[in-house]
């Protein structure tokens, strides 16, 4: 049988590794056509969990490995020490075309650096970006990068604009999504010249997304636009501010439930409708932080991901590899640069 | 009558003017002792408003003026052609020691640059923070700075640390407050330059805080630390995501009650813990943007302030004034710059 997809799973990363990681790819293969997986990592915990679900294993194939990156390691350290690894594998099985696209809940920093020495950089892409998909009064919104890059250039903030904006484009089907970039405010005097510099490249050049401007932090959660860019600090800062005020309001809710029977009778009441709440803005949902612009699909699934998580992070890897993502890239940021103005603005 | 401290208000910033200025600050002086007003704008509008409240009228001075800042002028225009206006003026009134400091609802970056200018920085302080208190799981923390200066050095950002600490020790009452650096990892080596030279001066220095280290984004609300510090441009985007976050789950939890007549009939029997709910994290009660830094108490209310808002603004600068917040800035941060690790730290 030939496969139309093949996923590289690091089945030792995470909290919880293949107890995990197998149900999860379990789940995915149910959503997935002609989809093959190849499990990196200890075939010794690795068979008997995959033994209880025959389709998955028909569909699969194990490569054993004793090495594992652990979640302490600094980067640096799992590049030197991480040969034979099971994320080192899955990734190199992508280098090797065998796979397509590599899904791996291990520390981040290590399958970073590893996915970048290894699969380098798409053509006319300087640096990948940690991208996600976030929710928003308007449904979702792509957001990048979230802490793969500290500092930018306008050169690097206008490619991931084109990285998100064919995200948005090939994987969620929106024909001219808008793009935004993240400031402390929309007038064209505001920020810092990076930003400033960035704003004008992407309002003249031609690239597959709308460019609608400045928007600040509010904007991310209103749905102003479909693609939010910002260098990697400090989208990383707002992504986790965001976490911490959803779990702050949470906090807050659980808190007014149990300060009265009343209350907490009414909670009993709308407890199906506040689940369904929940269910909307869940992590689970979300997780899957893929790495955009390397040449192969990378996806990091968060280190404390469930089956629930796990399945969606390889749903996200699958969504990237069924749409062409990374061919459409290649001729975007190929138009890109050779456009007049964008040459003449990063010299 | 001899007053222990005098407020000068914009009478004319913000959406409503005098409308919400006057009567906040009626309800403020209802709380304070020996307190004066000193009102800046057309005496026309403030006057019979005034008359309404001839308790505050006995403790205020009006003088006129018809000029203006306009919520639409660059702050460069501000300063060119604010001369004269409410603002204008009641900075002034600071700078002459006719009042002890300023509270304002106009454009924001008129009044910064113009208290810059006017009212210049404390010894010792190179560039004043806009700082707010904000509300977390463990009651409130402050954070600095929230957008005066995008891009801080190490020296700025341990000045930042010692401003948030005397504000925790002096207004809030706590004796050793905690101080932490918002970064995109807690690990030595995380972040760029400037914020890993602070970290290391902070750990190294006397202060009126203690270093707790890097803190992520969604320490801000678990309140993992008393004070917060940070460049301008990432607490601005960290604050207006927090904001955005917290208005999408106001709009979900709504969604919800409103899914189903049950779900509706839960929302009634838990109505009265949900307001106790809002009410905590009511922007309104945290309305008060300090200027911190300045030879002058400067209050930034918020534009759209009512009248509780503007109330909560001018007991902020209340606070500061009362609390000699300046005096002990001045002592401390002379403290700091006498010590051999600050003095070798920033050269």
């Amino acid at each position: 049988m030939s496969y139309q997809q093949i996923i590289a799973i690091d089945a030792m990363g995470g909290d919880f590794g293949p107890k995990v990681v197998i149900p999860g790819a379990a789940n995915a293969l149910k959503k997935l056509k002609n989809t093959k997986f190849l499990f990196f990592g200890d075939e010794r915990q690795i068979a008997p969990i995959l033994d209880k679900f025959p389709d998955l294993k028909e569909h699969s194939q194990v490569q054993h490995t004793d090495i594992t990156v652990k979640s302490t390691d600094k980067p640096s350290v799992a590049l030197r020490s991480g040969k034979g690894s099971s994320m080192r594998l899955a990734i190199e099985s992508v280098k090797a075309g065998t796979a397509h696209g590599v899904v791996s809940a291990g520390n981040t920093g290590a399958l970073m650096a590893m996915s970048k020495l290894l699969l380098k950089c798409l053509p006319g892409i300087t640096r990948p970006a940690l991208a996600s998909v976030m929710p928003c009064q308007k449904g979702t919104t792509v957001m990048l990068d979230l802490g793969a890059n500290l500092v930018c250039d306008a050169e690097v903030l206008t490619q991931f604009a084109v990285l998100g904006s064919v995200y948005a484009r090939v994987v969620r089907g929106i024909s001219a999504p808008t793009v935004g970039l993240l400031n402390v405010g929309t007038e064209e005097m505001k920020g810092h010249e990076e930003i400033r510099a960035a704003s004008s490249i992407l309002a003249n050049i031609d690239f597959p997304g709308r460019y609608h401007g400045f928007i600040e932090g509010d904007d991310i959660t209103k749905g102003t636009v479909d693609v939010v860019v910002t260098d990697g600090f400090t989208g990383n800062v707002a992504l986790k501010t965001a976490e911490g005020v959803g779990k702050l309001s949470k906090h807050f809710l659980t808190e007014a439930f149990k300060s009265s029977p009343l209350a907490l009778l009414g909670y009993l009441l709308s407890m199906g409708a506040i689940k369904r709440m929940k269910d909307k803005v869940d992590p689970r949902k979300y997780n899957g932080g893929m790495f955009l612009g390397l040449n192969g699909i990378c996806v990091k699934s968060h280190g404390g991901s469930d089956v629930m998580a796990t399945e969606n992070a390889i749903m996200v890897a699958a969504d990237l590899i069924r749409n062409g993502f990374n061919q459409r890239v290649a001729e975007e940021i190929e138009n890109v640069m050779g456009q007049e103005s964008f040459v003449s603005a990063v010299g």
